[in-house]
Formats: structure tokens, C-alpha cells, sequence
């Protein structure tokens, strides 16, 4: 057994689908997320890492490192890419806490990635909610809005009751107690009273901005 | 065996704790229920009856009934209980759809056995959030707040966040799927964002009740 | 308390958000939903109802059932609505099994309320992948696509690798045992592996369709 | 993207809630409170530190150290605060287990912050109920109550069957297998059979006594 | 396939283990447990039916009742039983709550079956502490002691830390929304702060009662 | 505040109880501990100490270390104790896997800290069912049986139903995935089919020696 | 919308997988079971019911009844099937409690239709282990062995550990409180501490014997 | 008490069941590991060891490690054992990701340790759809498949209704947030629409290789 049959890249998934494949960084050793950079500098691609910690960037041979466009906030890099101009920002990514901050990036980035920009807007949890009503508006230009909030996920049901933008919500584990890592901020946004909210995994931040690169893409078909 | 050793009543309770024992009707059967009664107009005292149905209603001998005022909505009965001249309304009771009027009303209906009457704003949920702003600030004119809500309970969260009261959330049953019987609006209450909102059990309304008439005690020892 | 003041109609909402307030008739008792029928009446306004059931139907007067098209598969029923000719379809709703078609057909009439035709695709489960790949290429010409499974909730997963379009999965309550009343399935779409998939309520067919309609009401920000 | 964009003050909180913000410095990085410090400062305003390590205390620049008021058990720091004379305690902090003393001091804390002494009465579970007893009237002197317990959660119960005050429960992650890191102590405080009883999040001193100072609060009211 | 091989009697169980099998019904059909009685009788045995329903002692023919002592409350019936002169009371079975007496008759009925008086306490919750007190020391008589409870489950903590016997805890399914039915009362026995309580199945009165029996076999061999 | 407000001993527990106060030492700090033992030690008690890692053995001045018997496996530890000659072993330890030693140990150690030796059978489960059988009968000979066993929790059933004694089951986080952190064994435990086995807490080894000294204690009553 | 189009038969299953689609009527209305068994007939198949209750079959045309073999114990009907003569039995179907015979039955049925006999042994669970003991090697002399246990789930556990046949586990719902409808028992099978026992979903009887057919399949294959 | 008294080997289980014990190093000291090993070879027996980490192997003298073929990757180590030509693979283990290589390796190597060889194909997830058919064929030769899978567990699902094979699903922990450490998995695979899939306990690689060795010794009975 070696390392490199444990990998096979959906190369095709960009064609496919629109969005280049990932890789999750969580549960791969070191020596894997070797082989899977390697692979994908052999044929030419680039990648987009997700869950990237200081760690496992650290563990890399230098000429890797030198080819990676690292955040550590959002645990992201972009590995053999070739920046472009981006999109303006179509998409409006909302978080309710500071410590939302590295979901909401997560986001931003994977759309950056993609070659679009986005607008962010921090900290409008609704335990102060002039925060969110002073900038409603200027969400609501936005047709797409990832919304990120942990502990009681209220954010994307108010924000879901205010505009009529596609509202993709991302629970997050801050929070303690009841909180539960995340599972009541998911369980809030799944059985919001705001008709229309869709739902990503816990810290799914990346999950959002793919799912909103489907929307952008689906609006292209759309308008046709 | 008989019934009657399968009863003791804590007549005491209303000196002790200034709240008269209540009889929690759901899991009794109905000769226990009226041992209860039996015993209460035997000692010449009233009570409270909650989670009471019809269908016990009817399974009661005619001259027991005559001595109940029955509210089949919140399921709530008075037992021989003398109606008194109501205190003004220090307490708004505050729902956030029209499915969690029942709860809500067993809250009113406490207050109201125990003297007190109450400000009832029903259906004024998030999603439409006008609905709450344009009625917050009759709310915060109640020093003492119970919200009722169920779904994603973000009602309280909000509603936390825009008055200073002393805000008493009740989290419901309503909703289906991850509302999951009431334990993500209870979840979301106890997680929430907004500082010093506390918590009764799931349609808890008469838990919420008794805690109103606790603090409405302490205010007399804190203005003594 | 009268049950008038137990609703409180959000009318504005279809301005708002381009989606019309709709009742969910669970947890409601029927005098409720008579009440929220003649203040919409009194008002000129129409209304959908959802987990609208036979007997809640049969209770009502027959004049206010005379201004209901109801469709009892998918417990829905359009009240006082004039019927629009239907926009082409532009989003396929796709199932997994035949006990789906209640969840489905939810999704494709809340479609049809708000003027839009759908392409209904059922029994297409991964347990016989041939049903699906065959119909693959014509699902992937929906530039939104809503998934409803239940039970191992799979299907979701698999056509998320297979096109390009907003994907919107439901979860179902479909199973026994382990499927744990759609918890299972919900779960299993939320950590999909395949990117941007999102995910509604367990049986929230209701709001799958409200997600699509954003997502058009998005794209015509998009397009603009 | 800088951290200055992550934070979104809400200072007015004091006005409009009685309340100062507080910092959960719980999943916010070294950054991010240090930003939040500077904008504080920046500001002229004081604040509450909770969750917050002797690792971050370590990690901040000693000018800003210099300005903390850190208490290393109950994890809590004043920030830019000028103490004040403080008024009678009229919240008793109870707790069952000395494991439940950096709670419960967090509670005692948070009261201090806000200019109220408390009177603290720790290590009186019910295991050996002779240690409850013998304090009960000097308890029942306060008009509030905070009890803080864990693993099986009763004293709450044992109490609030005991005093009128207002009962405010925290319960706590102390103890092991089905204690389920406080799961059960939250479960059996909001299943009490004792009436009235509230309850805030598992650990959360802070927010008990938020509750107890917006009791206070409504107490200037309802004697208004 | 017919019912006679579904059915096989561990008749030896009372020489092995000094406790007569019992037919627990729920989950048989009335076929199965005509099927073992009819067994039963043909051996000369007799037994105990737990969980035994009205609906199934009717559906049983009129020779097969004449032979059952049938205890409604309880669901327990003994079957071709000679009654004998009962050993007096070692055991004394304490309940919370009215609500409580299905499963405290079940587990009183249990020991009369196997020849054991015992002494029955009911309503003696710790939401009114004194009732509790004020028997504490007649209970402290019966060197193994049964307490039932349902809600938070309190119960059995106090009077464990009251009496030096062997207590055996039994929760109940009594309460609604976090009492679970019976988990909270459930993980409230098992994480108890009193030292030594040991624990049943939710509503296992039948299990505590043979507990209890196992204690007093071992005590003969203790006693030797 | 200081650390000697945040205890309070409750001595009197072994002449109430017969079981001597134990120290939890999880949750604790060094300091709370040291406080206790200072305290203890000034009255001229004894202590047993449980889950007292190495690390706070090594945190404790030497000559508290001094006086105490200090099992590092079992993570307990007796302080201020004199030995005296034990009883003989009248309660068989017995456990299913080697992993389970340290919970077992735990049992054996709490009852020779009360005076009474025990008979440890370890590693016979019932994978292998031929160890418990051929030391079944031994097994028999003690009229109390403390069963230790994680994993699926078999051992206690297949023990209940061979042997008469009094049987005390103890679940053990051994195990992984759906072992649950001991979860599974305990709730196969308390749905045992084996009649009267009775269970503690997850790994809580003191707790079922607890509950063997009241059966020890409880029949010298039985027998007088 | 249609019920015809509901329906989409995998006819090809019994040739990709040797086992013939099977009819779950758990979760269909009668209309879709009725336009299943058409589309059937019409085809020339038979196919297995399975959760067929009696209201389904009594809800069925008697033309349509005519053609099934219906077995009430275990919801399971031939339809349009012509019996064959059966192999021999090579499969074994254990159960622990007489409770549990219907879902035995529902496997034994299953490898009927597929033209396989069993051996049928029930009610030999371990709380009387030696109704085990004594048929253990009559067990062992099957190549593949289904085990269905409720409750505690032991008898995989004990089973696993005697024989070395392929042994599925299926745990059932039988039980009550912590055996929480088969979870318990579930649990315990995955979690066993016998070496390669496999399992199924809760009262999944059908899905054993499929994974029996896949075994005789391959059994076909490895001795090629 | 001493280590030996711990440790009681099962040498009889490989005449048994066919299969060598094996030692599960999870939860065990390195005292225990070692007087293990030291019984072995004192008997002259070879094992195998599970879940055995680089720390432990390097805690055990040199002499121990010499005898030991360590595997880091899956966890395992040969003990004392002699190489043998192995059997041609009869087995495919298939894994959805590259993070369940160490589960799909674990699985490999027990089969390798007892003798046989195995195919392995590894990342074909079903996102990825084209890298599952293109393999389908091949997959669908080995008469066992053992197929690894986190996140959504579809895998499974997928290969179950695709190949004719013994089917035997291992979940394992790979992902986060709603992936909740296997759970998904595991309950998805329960609950896949595809009939006959067996499942193992998650990450439980050598579970699965035991349930291939109990099939391929059933086959040889049932060829017999």
C-alpha cells in the first residue's frame, strides 16, 4: 500500500459542476495533503484548501508553501492559482458575532476563489438589533445572502423576514452549554418561521459560498 | 390500597411560597383527580388545575363541575376559587404565533387565579418583524415580560435585546421536524444572545406564571 | 380573549419578500384557522394553506370551502386565489421514492400558488441508480433542482455530483428505525460530500419551493 | 479584511437594557479581543470580561493588563472600570457543590460589575440537606436567588420549594457519565416540581445574574 | 409456524435466582400470552403478568380470568397463584408524586407475589419538603427502601442522603417537554450526589421489587 | 472570597450513612483540594479521595502526600487513614475486560476503605463465555456482586440471570463509536432482561461499593 | 399529477442482485400500493409486501387479495408468487423473546419467498442462558445464523461469541424506557465485544435475510 | 492486586470462531499491553493489535518490538506472527475518501493477518459518481465488498444496489458538524433504501474484515 493510491481526484468537477473541487484538510494526514498538492501540480491544476491549519502548512516542503495563498483566520489557501479580476460582489455575507468571523471568511474566500467578490458585514447579531436594521437595506441589494450565526441562530430568521434575497444560512459552533457545537443554531435556522431559509452544515462556510456559486450559475440559465 | 393514601396535598405552599398548589391534571387518572378535589372542598380550600381536557372535564360529577370556571383553550380550570378585583397589569404576556396561544394563555390564566391581571400580544413572531416593533415599546412599559414561542424560538432573543424587563421566555411545541417538539426553541432561549433572558420548561406557561408572581413578591421586599 | 386577537395577519409580506404568507394549519385548532380565513376574506386577500388535513377541511363552513382548491395528497389547498397561467418550469422536484410524493407535491403546489409550473421527477432513489442516470441530463436543464428523500437520504448527495444547478434538499420523514422520523436523512444531506447543496426542515416541501422562488426572484437582481 | 471590521460595538446597551455589553472571549481569538479592548478604550467605555483565560490575560499588551480587574477563578475581568460603593445584597448566590464555585463567583462578579454586592453561601447540596436547612431563612431573606448546581441539578428544586424569592437556576457541568456535562442538572432544574423556578444556560453565572439585575430593574418599576 | 414454538419458560428461574418468571405483555400479542398461560397451567405454575392491560384481560377466555388476581392501576395480575400469609413490611416504597402510584403499586405488588408486606409512602415530593421530613424516620426503618419518581427526579437524591438503607431508584415517565419521559428523572437517579443509590429502568416498579428480593436473599446469607 | 467559604464537610455523613464522605477531586482545584484536606485534617478525619490523578498528587504539599495511601490505577487515595484487619469478602468484583480494571478497582478500594475485603474476578466477558462460567459458581458464593463491564454491557444480563445475589452494574466508557462514552452499556444495563439488576452511574466504581456497604448495612437490619 | 407516476418498479433488481424488489407499505397510501401491485400484474412479476398491514390488505380489491399469501404475524404478503420447492435450511433465525417472533418471522418469510427454508428458534435469550446452551451447537451447524434481540441486545453479543457462522444481529423495538424503541439493543450489537457481528436497522427482518441471499450468493461464487 | 490478575486470553477463540484473538489497545495502559504480550508469548501464541498508537509502541522494550510488524497508518501490529502465502482476494474494501484510508487499512490488514489478500479501491465517493461506475464492475468480481464511508455514508447505499455481493458497510468519524463523529453514517448506512447491506460500529475496520472471515468460513460449509 502507498500513499498514492488513496487519492483520486474529481478533476472533471469544475467542467461538471462549476466549482473546482476542495480539499478538506481535517482527518487527512500530512503525508496525504502532500500527495494530493503533487497530483495536482503534475496535471496542471489548481485547488482550493479548506481547514488548513498553521500546522499542517508548516509541514510542507517550502517550494509547496511558495505556491500557496494562505489565511489563517478562514484556515483557507489557494494553492496554484492564478488570481483574476473578481466579479463585484453579488453575494452579501452577514455574520452575528465576532467570533463568526473565520465561517464567514471561509465564505468569502471560497468565493474569492471563484473568481467573485462579496460584501461582508460583521457583528449584527440581533441581541442589538438597530446593528442589523441600520444596514437592512443595504443587505437587500445583495440577491444572494449567506447569513453566519451560532448560539441561538436568530440572525437568519429576522434577516430571512427582511429581504427577499436568497438567504443561505450557516450555523456556527460558537457558544457554550446549550449551544451544543452548533446544533441549536442548526436546529434554529431549520425550522425558521422565515419561509424560504436553506441550510448548510455546521462552520460550513465554504458549503454557503458553493451553494451560492450554484444560484449565480442557475441565473445564468435563467436569464437565457 | 386505596386512592386516598396516594394523595397529600401541600396546603401550605401558598403561605410558604405565595403561590397556591397547583394540580397538574396530565398523567393522573381521573378517580385521583377527584380525590384531589374531593380533599381540597373538604379542607375548604381552592386550587389551580392545569393540563386539564374535556374529556376529564366530563368524567366529573356534575356538582364537582359546578364548582369549576373551565377555559378549554389554555386547559386550565379554577376549583373553588372566588373571583377577586384584578391588579393592574404588570405583566405582558407576548406570543409569537397563533399556534402558542394555548401556552400563552395558561399564563394569563395563572396570573389571573392568583389576582393579577395581564397585557396578551399574540402573534407578533420574527418573520415579520414589524409586527414586534411596532408594539415594543407598550412591551418594555411592563416591568415583567413573558414570551412565548416556539419554531426557532427567536423571539425572546430579540425581544431580550430591545427591553430592560425582566423577560421570562416559554419556549412551545409548535413546529414540526427540528422545532423537534419544542426543544430547539428551548434550546435556542437558553443559548440565547440576548442578556438575562431565563427559561420555563417547554409550554410551561404556568412555570412562567409562578416565576412572574415570585418576582412580583420580590419587588415588594426590594422596595421595602 | 376572543380568538381575534390571536392573529395577526403579515399581508405584507408578498411585497416584501415576493412571497405570500401562508398558513401552517398544524398546531392550529379549527376555529384558528376559520378566524385567519375571514380576516383574509374581509381583506380581498388570498392564501396558502399547508398540512391542511380532511377533517380540518370538512370543518369548515361550506361557503369558505367553496373558495378553496385543496389537493389532499399534499395537504394544500389555495384559498381565494385566481388561478394565473404558469410560468414554464424552471425547477425540477425529483424524489426518491413513491412515499415521497406527499413532501413533492407540497413543493410543486407552492410552485404553482406563486405561478410557476415545476417538472416532477419521482421514484428515482439511489437503490436503483439506472432510474436516475437516465433522467440525469434532463434534470440537469432545471436551473434549480429540489431533491426530496427520506430514509439513508442519499439521493441528494449523488445528483449534487451530477449537476450544476441550485440543488435544495429535503429530508423526509420516510423509514423506520434508524431514519429516526427523517432525522437520518437530514443529517446525511447536511454533510453531503458533494459542495453546495443546501437543505430545508425535514418534509418542508413548502419551503424548498420558497427557496426556489427566491433563488428566481435573485436572478432577476442578477441578471438586471 | 482587518479585525477592526469584525467588531460592532453596542454600547448603548447600557441604556437601553440596564446591562453593559460584555466580552465572551470564549472562541475569539487573541486579535479580536485585544481590538475590541482598543475600541473600548478608544471609546471611554468600561466592560465585563467572561470566559477569559489566564492565557489571554497573558497574551494582552501590559498596558491593557494594567487596566484589568482579572479574577482568575470565575474566569471574569473589569476593564477601564472605577469601582463604586456598593449596594446591599439582595441576591443570595447559593451553590451545591465547591465545583460550583467559579460559577457561581462569575454570578457574584457580574453583580459587582454592575454595582450590587451579593451574599454568597456555597457547598450546601442536598446529599447532606442538614447544610440547606440550617441556612434556609437567612436565604429566604433575598428577594432573589441564584442557585448553581450540577450533576442531578435538585438542589433548585429543594430550594425553590422552601423560599418565595424569585429562583433563578444555573446549572452546571460538574460531574461525570449522566451528568452529560450539565445536561442533566438543566433537564431536571426545568422539569422541577417546585413552581416557578427559572433557569439560564448550562454554566452561565453571567446571565443568572443579568436576570437577577433586570428583576431589580422591574422591582423600581412595579414599586413605581 | 405456530405460537407454541415462540414460547419457551424459564420455569427453573425461581430455584436459580429466587425470582418466579414474569410475563412481561407488552409487545405480545393476546395469542402469545394465552399461549403461556395455557403452558403454565399445564406445568402447574404459576406467574406474574406486568404491564397486563384491561384490553388484554378481556381478550383472555372467561377460565383463564377466573384464575388471574388482577390489579388495574398496577397492570399486574397474578396467575394461578395460592395467596400466603405475607412476610412483614422490610421493604418501604416511597412515591413523588400522585402520578407515581402505577409503578409503586407495581413494585408493592411484586414483593406480595413473592410473599413480602411493604409499606407504601406516597406525595412525598421535595417540592414540599416537609411532607418528606416529617416520615423520614419511619422510612429510615426498612433496611431497603424503593423511591419512585418521575420529573426532576429529586426524590431519591434527599432521601439518599436521609437514610442509611438500601435505596433503590426508580424514575418515572411522569412530566411533559424536558422530563423526557423518564430520561431526566433517569440520568437525575444515576448522576445523584447522595453515595450509594443504585437504579431501574424508567417505570420499572417490577425491577426495583426484584432488587429488593435479591437483597433480602443475600442478607440470609450474610445473616449465616 | 476565599477558597475556605467554598467548603463545607459534611462529617456527620458516615454516622447518617455508614458511608464516610468521599472528595471528587474532578472539577476541583489543586487549591479546593488542599483547603479540604486542611480542613479534614484539623478535625482529625479521614477521607477518601476518587478520580485523583497523578497530577494533583504531585500539586499537593509533601506532607499532606504523606498521609495518603495513594492507588494510581484505581485513581484513589485514603487519607488520614488507619488500616484495620477487613472482613472477609462478602461482595465479588467481578469485570469484563481488561480496561475495565480501573473502574473495578475503584469499587475494591472503596469497600477496603470501609473495612471489607472483596473478591476480584476481572477479563471474564462474554465473548469468551467459557471464562464466566467456570467460575460462575464462585461468582454465587458472595451474596453481593459488583459487575463492571462497557462495550455492549452484556456481562451484567448474562450474570443476573445465573447467579441470586444482589447484583450492582457498572457501565464503562470502554469501547468506541457506538459504545458512546459508556451510554450504550448503560441503557443495555437498565433494559436488562436478567429480573433485579440494579446500576450506577457510568465508571463509577465508588458509587456501587456505596451501594453495597447499604446492603451490608441493610442486612444486619434484615437480620436482627 | 397522477399516482401512475409515482411509480417507477426496479424490475431489473432480482437480476442485478438476485432479490427481488420488495413493497415497503409502511409510509404508502392504498392508492399507491394498489398502483403498485397493477403495474405489477401487468408486467408478469410478483414481489414481496412487507409492513402490509390488515386494514392495507383489507383496503385492497378482493381480485388483488387473491393473489397474495398473507402472513398477519409478520406483515409480509406474496404477491402473484408461485411457490417453489425450498432449498434446505442453511440459515438459522434466533430470537431472544417471544416479542420478538414477528420480526423473526418477517426474515424467515423473506428467505421463503426467495426459495430458502430456515430453522426457527425462539425465545432463548440470556436471562435464562441455558435455553441457549442447550441448542447452541444445533446453531452452530448453520452457515449463517440471523439473530433478533430487543431490550438489552445481548444475545448477538453472547451468540457471536460461540459460533462461527456468518451471524446478522437484528435488534427489535421490544422494550421499554432505556431500550427506547430498539435503539438500546442497536447500540449494543454494533458496540459488541463478539468479533464480525454485522446488524441491521430496528425490526429490519427483511433486510437479514437479503444480507443471507447476498451471503449464499457469494458462498456461490467463493466456492466456484 | 497485580496487572496479571487483569488479563485472562481468550487462546480458544481462533478453534472457535476461526478467528485470532485480537487486542484492542484503546483504553488500555501500557502495563496492560505489555503483561498481555508477555502471556502470549509465553504460550506461543501470535495476535493481533487494534487502535495500538506510536506512543505505545515505542513504550514497549525492544525485545516486544521486535516481535511486532507495525502498521501506523491503520493502527496495527502483528504479534509473534509467522507470514504465510496468502489466499488470492476474495475481498474488495472500497472507501469513499482519502481521510478513511486508516479504517479501509484496518480492515486490509486483518484479513492479511489471517491470511488473506484483499482488493483495495479507494476515494470513490459518490460526489464523484464516474470513479464509482468506472470501477463498478471490478468491485462487483469479489464476492465480499467492505465498503468505508463518512460524511453522508451514501457510499453504501450506492454499491449496495449495484453489486450482488455480501455487502458490509463500516461508517467512519470523517467529517464534521452534522457528520457527529460517525453517527450519520452509521444510522444513513442502517437505513439505506438498498436491501441487505449489513453495518459494523464506526471506524470498526477489523469488525468488518471478522465478518469476511465469518462469511468466507460459511461458504465453505455451504459448499460442503
Amino acid at each position: 500500500m502507498n500513499v498514492g493510491e488513496e487519492v483520486r481526484l474529481d478533476i472533471d468537477r469544475a467542467t461538471r459542476l462549476g466549482i473546482t473541487e476542495a480539499v478538506l484538510c481535517a482527518h487527512k494526514s500530512p503525508a496525504q495533503i502532500g500527495e494530493i498538492l503533487t497530483q495536482l501540480l503534475a496535471g496542471g491544476h489548481d485547488a482550493l484548501l479548506t481547514r488548513f491549519t498553521e500546522e499542517e502548512h508548516a509541514a510542507l516542503p517550502a517550494d509547496m508553501r511558495a505556491k500557496l495563498d494562505f489565511d489563517v483566520v478562514s484556515q483557507t489557501a489557494f494553492f496554484n492559482h492564478s488570481p483574476v479580476a473578481l466579479m463585484p460582489a453579488r453575494v452579501a455575507v452577514v455574520s452575528a458575532g465576532t467570533s463568526d468571523t473565520r465561517v464567514a471568511r471561509e465564505a468569502a474566500r471560497t468565493l474569492q476563489f471563484h473568481g467573485h467578490d462579496s460584501t461582508t458585514i460583521f457583528d449584527v447579531g440581533v441581541a442589538g438589533l438597530w446593528r442589523l436594521l441600520e444596514r437592512s437595506k443595504e443587505i437587500a441589494q445583495h440577491p444572494i445572502v449567506i447569513v453566519v450565526a451560532g448560539m441561538d441562530g436568530a440572525l437568519p430568521s429576522v434577516l430571512g423576514g427582511l429581504v427577499p434575497s436568497a438567504v443561505i444560512a450557516v450555523p456556527t459552533a460558537t457558544g457554550y452549554g446549550t449551544a451544543r457545537g452548533g446544533e441549536t443554531a442548526l436546529a434554529s435556522c431549520l425550522a425558521s418561521c422565515a419561509p424560504g431559509v436553506t441550510v448548510c452544515n455546521i462552520d460550513n462556510g465554504y458549503g454557503a459560498a458553493c451553494a451560492a456559486l450554484r444560484i449565480l450559475h442557475a441565473a445564468k440559465g435563467l436569464s437565457a
